[in-house]
């Protein structure tokens, strides 16, 4: 049940951020907007993180609402990624054009840990917190090893 | 009831984006924040707007898409103004922090105008999203006009 509920909310996420992609003015339009997604979305993810880390004190509703700010803001980088959006003001590696198969399960994977992580916070157990955030920076750090140049 | 549920909604809003902010690190985190946020929003803002002037063929699921992450967008950049952020690489006006209440009511405003646009996209009736979209446009105008520097 568990499986299915997550691949549910996976389908339901890559539909959603489908629809609502449409087409960016300009490139550069993409980048900023996928930069600055994902910007967002990192600011509320150190916030947990700063809590597993126990550099701040843990606090149940800050960390779930974190965590349902942080796994919104990633469903939406994605569509930013389209093609003629390789060059200009960005570190994405030409990598994600010629692999978007690849490139799209990392995504995709990170999305579904980011759900998870979302209710792991929602359970208020720190516990349960600290297992879905390490799952979860994994598949950052797989992505950025991959497709992002330092 | 449309009201009460309006003021449920905004209620709920503030109480969110109250629980998320948390620290921001440094002040220029908060200023990229702000900015970040608020462009994510006019994006998928300025896709409803392209089908309220008829620039694009209305797509009743694509709005209501965009119009659902403008809405959600719209909650976040509000705790990005603390005191502290008004120096650095930003247009925001010192009346800022000098007009703290009126400045707040802006951006009370602001959302719950953005929650308006979001229902009236879920019911699929174009000359629904026409009304909601000009109240919400007049609310980002008054804050622009007010408190952003040109």
């Amino acid at each position: 049940m568990k499986t299915l509920s997550t691949l549910v909310l996976v389908a339901s996420t890559l539909g959603f951020a489908g629809a609502a992609s449409a087409q960016f003015a300009k490139p550069e339009d993409a980048i900023k907007y996928r930069k600055n997604a994902l910007f967002v979305m990192q600011q509320h993810y150190a916030r947990i993180g700063a809590m597993v880390g126990g550099k701040v004190p843990f606090d149940a509703k800050a960390a779930a609402d974190n965590a349902a700010v942080a796994e919104s803001m990633s469903k939406l980088p994605w569509a930013a990624f389209g093609e003629g959006t390789d060059k200009g003001d960005t570190k994405a590696k030409p990598e994600i054009w010629t692999e978007q198969a690849k490139f799209k399960a990392g995504a995709d994977k990170m999305q579904a840990e980011m759900t998870k992580l979302a209710a792991a916070a929602r359970t208020g157990n720190l516990d349960n917190i600290k297992t879905a955030f390490a799952a979860t920076s994994d598949t950052c750090k797989a992505c950025h090893d991959n497709y992002r140049a330092k």
